[in-house]
């Protein structure tokens, strides 16, 4: 590698912006730390006007990002725009192709084309990293690929999503509703002000848990459907019960091996208040990791933010300027297994269900009979009164059943008229 | 690097002999991540017939490990003994000299002749790596090194020995007295049968804390002398009172800049039991970094054991079989830093006083008195009588002092009557 290293940054948002001014405060450290100098080539986003926090230097700016290869010579380029398809795709395409490094926090693209991003940056010799894609700060994929890598992972799960975690905790802190907490997140800056619906409905956790996997089980990327639920159905009421029975809803995210079959998931889950997971509040990540031999490690950190997220971007830059190619995905994409899917009808957990009813005689029994009827028993009842409106709330925790028998015994209640909504179904986890 | 990598291991005890089993059945895994062929070509230890846990090749034994480099060529050699000199140091020193790359667990060698061993294998284009030395399974120096790499870390503090976490936390769980639990602690492997001194007094997490701090400041292994105690003085009693006042005791490392002035220290704490680091009990190592931009980082795991060695161990050999070579501590020795110590006089701390004294009239106003003559104040005190032997315990929670006050209050009640013993000090963490 040469002594003088010429960089392009694609994408000026919150996360480019603030990398950019890293890689300049930071120049001389870098140095200290590779022996390399690192030069901004050229930087590329859609309006060169527009307001931002640091400024930029408008002789390298480029509103086309495919003009940066043929008018400047690039060694490594960043991606630090988000999206998995189109014009953003290309550029990382086109880099790689060019025998240009890439680092890039995209989990949509990663999650979507890792496989083939990744054969084409092993076929050109050159790196793509992606360490800021998963849990910000935290680095957790190369505590994987690299600190962990002999070990027999069997499982891997954590909060992976900081909005939906500071929504969830916020909730029970302030004790207003999902809307208002909501707002509140998009006003911090912690929740998309646009369109937050990637983060709250799971999708976004759900790509991180897809690279995960990949690496703890040296597996393709997979693309099998899966089991994905979001917080949007949670209410304040549930966080409320969640509370009275020592319990806190979390949205976690799950990649398992079940005899040898790939579980991924993302759903809202009930833990235990004394519990590390239970604990870790606001906009925090935290993934745990089970292996063999190392037992289990915990790894906790800001999961998001320009800070985090420049702090990941970094440490991949140095891995390459210090010369250190490997291969994405830890092992050689062609030597990636194709794990077959765990079936999600067999995952099995305890529930909480909590069911609207009128209240009149004989709904409770219509519930309990027809929970009996598919073999579900109940460990716990909680049936509270709302006289004023002729209605209750009934809570029940199970024991143990099939994602099969409660979808099957669920579908029922929605044709019953003295069950005034669709029952609010919370797995607990274990 | 060539294709057919032979490595040699010395020492085989509980970590050598273990990670001997894991080098064989992991052989396979490891070419499939790294293209290289490993070859196990000497082992070293004082006894070959001694009992194992798994078998030894009596045809590759070395009594004495310096012979190793005369009879076989090695790439790479293993250094599992744990002493800070005599033959190990020149065991290491020799293979270094002799361009072997060394990976060591010796937290003790390393933070006695990190920096001497370090320039020695950068002069010699090899790695010397000692992943293992801290904290055991917790890919902690890697993500210090390179994970965090570009971030200005401000302190990295955690419980570091899971020997005295383990007691600590069995002393609570059992309602047990410190040599009781010691002695369970010896029987389950988690304590030194012969001498457990070196977890007991502090040195050992010392020894990391020297280390985290050479890599967390790009400083050189600092030689100054620091605060050290360790866990053999606090009583049952101490755990029930601090129990009382929800908080909990924990032995805590910590490695900080003060004023751009190195501070390490090693002593009991006090800290919340609703606080992360309350919570991680027995014999789980955590470590938490403060960085900018990266914000709060925590890493926690099973900080010893063979199984969370060997997986450190590996690690670093997958990084050298990758041809990954690195500085030892980041950045090259030459450019560490020689950071001033910070003045331990002017740390300061709220502090616990369990004073044991005579129940007689006037011996409370001594010790308030000789309090407020050192501009202590007393934030909360509660005097428990113990009428049969006619004594009382006093136990005070101190606003923040400085050490160097505490001392000089606290020296004067060794020659007062009515004081029973050498009163007990417990710093609060924050």
């Amino acid at each position: 590698m040469k002594n003088i290293i010429n960089i392009a940054v694609v994408g000026l948002g919150q996360v480019g912006i603030y990398l950019l001014n890293e890689l300049n405060i930071k120049k001389k450290d870098i140095e200290l730390k590779t022996g390399k100098k690192i030069n901004v080539v050229a930087v590329s986003a859609r309006n060169i006007f527009k307001k931002r926090r640091f400024k930029i230097n408008k002789k390298i700016f480029f509103k086309n990002p495919l003009e940066i290869f043929n008018k400047t010579k690039v060694d490594i380029l960043f991606e630090a725009i988000g999206m998995s398809d189109g014009i953003f795709k290309k550029v990382v395409e086109t880099a790689l192709k060019n025998k240009i490094h890439v680092i890039t926090p995209n989990k949509a693209l990663i999650s979507k084309h890792g496989d083939y991003l990744g054969k084409l940056a092993e076929d050109n010799g050159v790196n793509l990293e992606f360490e800021a894609s998963v849990a910000g700060g935290i680095p957790i994929l190369r505590a994987i690929k690299e600190g962990l890598a002999t070990n027999k992972i069997l499982k891997v799960y954590g909060i992976l999503n900081g909005t939906t975690n500071y929504i969830l905790s916020e909730m029970e802190n302030s004790n207003q509703s999902f809307s208002e907490v909501l707002k509140k997140a998009q006003k911090l800056g912690y929740a998309e002000p646009g369109n937050p619906k990637l983060d709250l409905n799971g999708f976004d956790a759900f790509a991180k848990v897809r690279i995960l996997s990949a690496l703890a089980f040296n597996n393709k990327i997979s693309k099998h459907k899966c089991l994905m639920e979001g917080i949007e159905k949670i209410e304040l009421k549930d966080i409320k019960i969640a509370n009275q029975l020592d319990l806190r809803i979390k949205l976690l995210g799950i990649s398992e091996l079940k005899n040898n079959q790939l579980f991924e998931t993302v759903h809202p889950c009930l833990v235990s208040k004394k519990s590390y997971i239970g604990n870790v509040g606001g906009v925090m990540n935290a993934v745990i990791i089970e292996g063999k031999p190392v037992g289990e490690s915990i790894l906790q950190g800001e999961g998001a933010g320009p800070g985090p997220t420049s702090s990941a971007l970094l440490s991949d830059l140095l891995l390459i300027l210090k010369g250190n190619i490997n291969n994405p995905f830890g092992v050689s994409v062609s030597n990636l297994k194709s794990l077959k899917p765990y079936n999600i009808n067999n995952y099995t957990n305890s529930l909480y269900l909590r069911f609207e009813v009128k209240d009149k005689p004989g709904v409770l029994s219509q519930i309990t009979n027809r929970l009996a009827k598919y073999d579900i028993s109940i460990k716990r009842l909680i049936q509270t009164p709302d006289k004023k409106n002729n209605k209750a709330t009934i809570v029940i925790i199970t024991h143990k059943t099939s994602e099969l028998n409660s979808i099957n015994c669920l579908a029922i209640f929605k044709n019953n008229k003295n069950i005034l909504k669709t029952p609010t179904l919370i797995r607990l986890l274990g």
